[in-house]
């Protein structure tokens, strides 16, 4: 076995590091060719629920690309099933649910997670990883509460959520009793996976953003606090909390007791830093930028990078996710770059 | 005829007014049960070709509602069909395009507007409504050029924009002829709609905020100025800009040459007024709340319209656009308590 590298660790805690540790929200998955051809063999189901498969999928970033940490692969929505939710992921379309949440007894109506009975595999690809293969830590991750509420509602992708936002704004009791629930099942979630061999926690939250911040202060910070919390009170390890086009939250978040913002392309480091974030910063590339030429792409890591040095605790990653016409060139390319240009003297 | 309301344009003058101004984006449309039974007898093509039919539709919210504006009931892809864009408006997609734009020879394939010629039915609608019936101003309004690329890119309504940024950054050449072509036919559009009688012009970049400040200044802002100037060049009518999810680009978008800017849910009046604009500005309650009952709505307009009242220049409106599960009663007991709660002593 190799040597470790706890690069990622590191920053988060303020330690001396010899780069700026470097990874990319869905690193793993239809970008890869690798990935792509076990498709071919496989159902997502099977590369999901196959400890072996999951963990070949997830170890193959950290292969292909140097990146300083390794995600599971796994989508937002595996512990919602356990509990009850009528949960596909259609192609072309994402996480499609059947039994969506109208009233407080549908809360009442669901269940709690066990993850050793109800997802083995997941900490069997966790271990898998672990024990054996994996020389950067392994970031596990929920999705908050808002954004998994917001699939439980509307029954699947939405542009707006404005049923979503109805049932917080008509029927607080059970808002509330939703979001509480799904607190509790993701600290028995993230818990099971850090004891399996997670050193991260990365928390979802992609579509906060759709709340302004009265909102947000009234309606989702009680949850955010108790689900971080509890976290933590079971496993000192970081928490990440992540979503997009959420700039406006950005005060709101620094005030959670997270370890690392992370933030989209909207704002710069710079100006995350200037606002009072004295956290770990972590991103944060257009992912667009992925299908851009060389030559527009490296000022932009320059000055993320500049910024991020200059801020001292930086992770570098995407604003969003890898999509799947990305080239996995420019994402080793970036990674060499990264990790050359942030060398520490 | 009645005595016209010019509240609205009286507001962005600066002028004394009896009230704050209010319309709804999308106040016209599927919410109204006039609209749905016409649906009944008529295709959306009829109603949106049939002057008298469109301006019985865009003037019922001013009936119904008491609405200060009234705002031509089109789709901002109107101007696309006769430059040579096949766009179809798709139930439950949005509008989709075939002959999506690759090269910059599919940009010098693309023709020029002449409005009289090619939608004679949209000046028609427009002198029907002025020359008779509205005792409003009425807005016309044109899509802005990266809105409108966005569909021409991407074939169809985008999450991410990933092609269309991938232009930008690809092939500039291409993207700026892209930009030049669309800002002729908006200028052209524009000036038509109101010698035909409109009052005022919303341009519509509801995507723009896909983009950060960089990529907006380098890539688009040449073409907003050259676009806004060109309009205003013609017609000394005020110009409105909106987009959604654009909080990180008021310091742009307030150095461009409008007079009013629309600002969605995410910022308050307060912080837009606070960071430097001293603009008219236009918004900004969350559409989802009109599903609240009253007792939440109300407070967030006070608030809105206090600082609207606070800021000086003040146009209410919603942060987006009005959905169809939105009840008619909600928006009329709004109007009338925006105009009772800033009536001027």
């Amino acid at each position: 076995m190799h040597s470790k590298n706890n690069t990622i660790l590191k920053m988060i805690k303020g330690e001396e590091v010899t780069h700026t540790p470097v990874w990319f929200m869905r690193q793993a998955g239809r970008s890869q060719p690798e990935y792509r051809a076990l498709k071919e063999k496989y159902s997502l189901f099977e590369i999901t629920h196959q400890p072996e498969l999951c963990a070949y999928v997830t170890h193959l970033p950290v292969d292909n690309y140097q990146t300083d940490a390794a995600i599971l692969y796994k989508d937002i929505m595996t512990p919602l099933k356990p509990i009850g939710v009528d949960v596909e992921i259609k192609s072309g379309i994402g996480p499609v649910i059947s039994n969506t949440i109208k009233t407080v007894q549908d809360v009442e109506k669901l269940g709690q997670i066990d993850p050793k009975r109800d997802v083995p595999y997941v900490l069997d690809t966790i271990k898998l990883l672990t024990e054996e293969k994996l020389n950067v830590p392994l970031i596990g991750f929920v999705g908050a509460p808002f954004t998994l509420a917001s699939y439980m509602i509307e029954g699947g992708p939405s542009k707006n959520y404005h049923f979503t936002k109805a049932m917080m704004f008509r029927d607080e009791a059970t808002w509330f009793a939703l979001m509480d629930h799904l607190v509790d099942m993701s600290i028995t979630y993230a818990s099971a996976q850090i004891e399996a061999g997670a050193e991260l926690i990365q928390i979802f939250d992609s579509w906060i953003g759709a709340l302004n911040a009265v909102d947000f202060n009234y309606y989702i910070k009680p949850s955010m606090e108790r689900l971080i919390k509890g976290i933590k009170a079971q496993h000192d390890v970081p928490i990440i909390l992540f979503g997009v086009n959420a700039t406006h939250l950005i005060e709101e978040w620094n005030n959670l007791p997270i370890d690392v913002l992370g933030i989209d392309w909207r704002t710069t480091i710079k100006e995350t830093s200037d606002s009072g974030v004295a956290k770990t910063i972590q991103g944060n590339l257009d992912p667009s930028l992925l299908l851009a030429p060389w030559d527009v792409i490296q000022p932009r890591l320059d000055k993320i990078l500049d910024e991020g040095m200059q801020h001292g605790k930086h992770i570098f990653n995407l604003g969003h996710g890898v999509f799947p016409e990305v080239n996995p060139d420019t994402l080793k390319q970036i990674t060499a770059y990264v990790h050359d240009y942030t060398k520490r003297k």
